[in-house]
């Protein structure tokens, strides 16, 4: 098997977050012959350590006696705190041009692999309801869905700790927002005084799909009531009214939480699309599945991507570029 | 110094908080002849300690040949997981009337002590506009409130970690809002990718105060974009933008941050006031002074009473109520 791998491998992509890295070693049409992943994301990195965490994930994948292995790396390896900071490239930009701002880190002497690390982007304050933001990471999946459809003009959604929406014109990536929904979540679902009241909620299940949609459209209508509603979470805990005594309980305020967090992003959202727009959405798939009930709700037709697709295309597309 | 506290002791009043306890000595005058606190609040107790935790407190105030004293507890003792639940008291009421609400919790033998516990106050769902809300502890301080102003009609503000907003009919209180505030505030602050960006600020710099109240105006007009400015703030303090290098940027950011948390509160609270109705501001000082400048910028003059007086008031009368 991995003899394989090391006969037919061209080229290693890698997606570096902040708490993990997967990497896919690459044949030279551009297939998955294998995958990688590992715990050692960012956020656990000094710069003198990448190298050896790309290769704990890689080594078995490199033959001794080739030539260095190009490496085409995309997220958090790229910040200032990571193995070389790869500065951001301004918007509005040519998405096929990201690699035109890509930095190839340090290496040990005889290292295997010779490494690049694609650039984030940043917007500076500027036309009207354009406002800082930067991303890193997903400027990459961006990429790789204009290279999938060159011609697409319209917004794409990555869901997430920190949701982007993007504005895709042709190839060209216009403008982008963030919005901190996730890690809001997470912070009020495990740290407030929420945690004691909500616990994991299904969209399977019918009840929590409700009240999760109800919730949406409460934060979409009245988005200033909303600190208001989430204390109320914790108020129908325990007045324990109308709800159920088991553990769905815990479920459907799970759902009126998520509803009221992710309709706040979707009611800021709604002001820049237009009726009906069809929404792209990128990312986990129960997390997408989420979005894209909450956007049907709203009126929005939404497709999904899978992010493994996308940011390979992304990965490749660079690679392509690198070697143009 | 105790000789004197003990031959004028007449009763004790105590405010029992999450986090802390604060105990006041009173004479027949209900004037305070002593002051003791301590750190063993609600949530590090369980209820067989009460007790203990309190005498720790105000032991040296009793003489050892006297009848019981009596102590009137307003806060969190009441809790279903406090010393022994006294039931939330359901609203529109008196506030006269808490004390009809109060327990005795159990107490050893030979006890010292005489103790009641006030109950908190519940709203169910109902009229437009008014939603499940709870408090416990504060219903005390409106009470007294009213007891010091039996005519007052308007709103009353106590800001802090689950702010509430009650609205007061001459000595009756009609429906109340808790606001998550506070808690989001710090949460966002301490535990979320802002941490790094955020520091102290204070409305005595007039670039933090000037940064605090675009930031109100910005939450209170478009509420629905918080949690993308949100991010912003991290935003903002990667890409360096006109920020200054050194520490005065962490209190930009911090009263940045302030201002959109509040902001979203006013926002909302806004729909409940009418043009330049003042605001009766109960809490900390520096708190309630920056939601006054808030105030102020919205148009709604506002007044601060002092939390001990207020609190003292509300258990005075209480324990007056109790004895007629």
């Amino acid at each position: 098997m991995n003899a394989t791998i090391r006969e037919g491998l061209e080229w290693i992509a890698v997606d570096w977050g902040s708490s993990n890295l997967r990497a896919w070693a690459l044949d030279r049409h551009g297939e998955v012959l294998a995958r990688g992943s590992s715990q050692r994301g960012m956020l656990g990195l000094t710069a003198e350590r990448y190298e050896a965490a790309l290769l704990e994930v890689v080594a078995d994948w490199l033959s001794d006696d080739d030539a260095p292995v190009d490496v085409m790396v995309c997220g958090m390896a790229g910040a200032r705190q990571g193995w070389q900071e790869a500065p951001y490239r301004q918007v509005p930009c040519r998405l096929e041009s990201l690699v035109d701002g890509a930095v190839s880190p340090p290496t040990l002497r005889e290292s295997r692999l010779h490494v690049s690390l694609l650039p984030g982007l940043c917007q500076p304050r500027g036309r009207e309801d354009v406002d800082f933001d930067v991303m890193r990471g997903e400027e990459t999946q961006l990429a790789g869905l204009a290279a999938l459809e060159p011609a697409l003009s319209g917004w794409a959604c990555l869901p997430g700790t920190h949701s982007k929406w993007a504005r895709l014109e042709s190839g060209t990536l216009d403008s982008f927002r963030t919005y901190l929904t996730g890690e809001l979540y997470r912070l009020l679902a495990e740290r407030s005084v929420l945690a004691h009241s909500v616990g994991e909620d299904s969209l399977d299940d019918p009840d929590c799909r409700g009240t999760f949609l109800a919730a949406i459209d409460d934060a979409v209508e009245r988005p200033a009531r909303v600190t208001q509603w989430l204390f109320g979470i914790r108020a129908i805990d325990l007045l324990d009214y109308g709800l159920p005594s088991d553990e769905s309980r815990g479920r459907l305020l799970a759902a009126r939480l998520s509803g009221l967090i992710i309709g706040l992003e979707l009611g800021a959202v709604r002001q820049d699309l237009a009726d009906g727009e069809a929404v792209s959405l990128i990312g986990a798939e129960s997390l997408c599945r989420r979005y894209a009930v909450a956007l049907e709700a709203l009126g929005y037709p939404s497709r999904t991507l899978d992010s493994e697709r996308v940011v390979l295309a992304g990965l490749r597309q660079a690679r392509h570029a690198l070697h143009s």
